[in-house]
């Protein structure tokens, strides 16, 4: 004889609706009464079926979250943040890592049947984020969006952040800059580019079409493209990485050709994902609150959620800034 | 109206049972028939219910894998393989990234109703192995495992790869030895100690106390811990790491107190991550093919599964071998 919620709700003295909300954490049990539940089920080794319930309720209390890229260590570390805050929210969080945004995806998203998705690796092509909206399951973007409006929006204002670099390089005199740029199918990569550009242009500096590269936001792309900028005669003398992992590459590239940072070149990154910080590296970077960042798009999309997917969407811009540490140093008088 | 699997059915020409086979990836269906489905289920924007697919047929083609420390670059690199094998395999991989191998993590497995469950960091006082078998749900150990017998294992010979790293360390004259280990609560951790210890002392040499410790397999576990042991006089001219990580974190508090490796002293990693082949580190280590294994433990699951987790559970363990880069050197005569 297989365990039901009844005799749960039984042992515990409760009613059998609060023993589903109580499990599923639902707001509206207390803490005292949830507990209660939580022994009376144990007690009787009781599993609730998701299966079965989320036929009943239509609601499965699950959150798809798409990477394709958890190889580049600044997705585990939205991951954890963005974990912990669908749990408090009552949300079990599943993770899909698949190789691109294509049309499995959408069927395994759909087929698993949960109530909301975050994007974290959309690419301006992908035709997820359409998809959803087609079908109506609420979405919302983290780190990286597309041209699509609706959803609600988690990013950073990466414009901002490649302005910032480029001013500080200004100001350090240099004046022969490179840029390793991230993916031009990716806002992130777009945003951080443009704003290094326009504020290099404020400026009156271009960038030479030789001294700029782009590629994944992967360490092989700031390797390769470091040891073709160091073969440019004249040399740059700073270069602007998409991301960190990208500047990374470029250092231990610089590291191979025994070019010394920051006294001969300046590298800057974006992110300040923990690696930067290393000894190794003391990477000079752009750095933002991408715990906070996780959060806030947990909270958007179980706001989403709750809301059926209606109304304004909110798109919260989270403020970059300067993390000055080795890499970084003023252009020599040569 | 919804569309239903008769409507694909009619529309590809097969039978119902065919269609939902096709579109779960049986390998009975060939893949002529499973494109005609495709394409029929795609023109009349068919979603198959998974939820109710499971009610009916018991089976999910669900896999649940454990990971418990996703930020440890060594974790996203073996999730990788297995989500392509499973996909193989005709299963989807569904990532658990909780905190530890709690008793929420077994309601929830158990809960999400996957047909078996690959654990990766396994500790020997975690209660979710017993649980599993418990309950008969099939499970396969990768990378770490626990003392209970009964479920399919894919490993490295972790005792061998100590074993490695003594005896390269004694035949370059190494006596003042020191250990940074994992935790004492995983086999990866003990085994590596205990390999290592026997063969140092197959050659007559102990690990004085004070230059043992133990720790997360994290980079701040080497880099505490190296601090420490610089300050021991006489000082150790060698130490062995739990792990990649922790050998990076070591690498990382030697050059920040100007310690020279491999001149002054010797360090050892363990796994061969990609990170460890970085320039900037380029560090000797213990090589296992962590892709084969995790295809490995794939592939044994998804045969336990089609037994009904009955008969006999296999053992693979994988040689290791030593990866010898730029962190060792012969011992100075002092």
């Amino acid at each position: 004889m297989a365990i039901t919620s009844i005799d749960v709700a039984r042992l515990a003295g409760v009613s059998q609706p609060t023993v589903s909300r109580a499990l599923r954490g639902d707001p509206r049990v207390s803490e005292e009464t949830r507990q209660r539940v939580r022994q009376a089920a144990e007690a009787l080794n009781y599993v609730p079926s998701e299966t079965g319930r989320s036929l009943s309720t239509r609601a499965t209390r699950r959150v798809g979250v798409v990477v394709t890229d958890l190889t580049n260590p600044f997705y585990p570390h939205l991951v954890a943040p963005l974990h912990d805050e669908l749990e408090r929210c009552g949300y079990r969080m599943m993770l899909f890592t698949e190789r691109s945004e294509d049309a499995v995806a959408t069927e395994r998203l759909l087929g698993q049947s949960v109530d909301g998705v975050v994007l974290t690796t959309a690419t301006t092509e992908s035709a997820l984020p359409a998809e959803l909206t087609r079908r109506g399951l609420p979405f919302v973007f983290l780190n990286r969006e597309t041209g699509i409006s609706g959803p609600p929006v988690a990013v950073v204002d990466n414009t901002n952040g490649g302005e910032l670099v480029a001013r500080e390089l200004v100001a350090l005199g240099h004046r022969r800059i490179a840029g390793i740029f991230g993916p031009r199918n990716t806002t992130t990569g777009q945003e951080r580019e443009l704003g290094f550009r326009l504020a290099l242009a404020e400026a009156g500096i271009g960038l030479a079409e030789e001294a700029v590269f782009r590629g994944p936001f992967e360490f092989a792309t700031g390797y390769a493209a470091l040891s073709e900028l160091l073969a440019l005669r004249p040399r740059p003398t700073a270069v602007f990485c998409g991301n960190d992992v990208v500047a990374i590459g470029a250092l231990n590239a610089a590291l191979a050709a025994q070019v010394t940072v920051p006294d001969e070149l300046t590298v800057f990154g974006f992110d300040d994902i923990p690696m930067a910080g290393w000894e190794s590296f003391r990477l000079s970077t752009v750095r933002h609150d991408m715990h906070e960042m996780a959060r806030t798009a947990a909270r958007l999309l179980v706001q989403r959620i709750a809301e059926g997917g209606e109304g304004e969407a909110e798109r919260v811009v989270f403020p970059p800034q300067l993390a000055l540490r080795g890499t970084h140093a003023a252009a020599r008088a040569d």
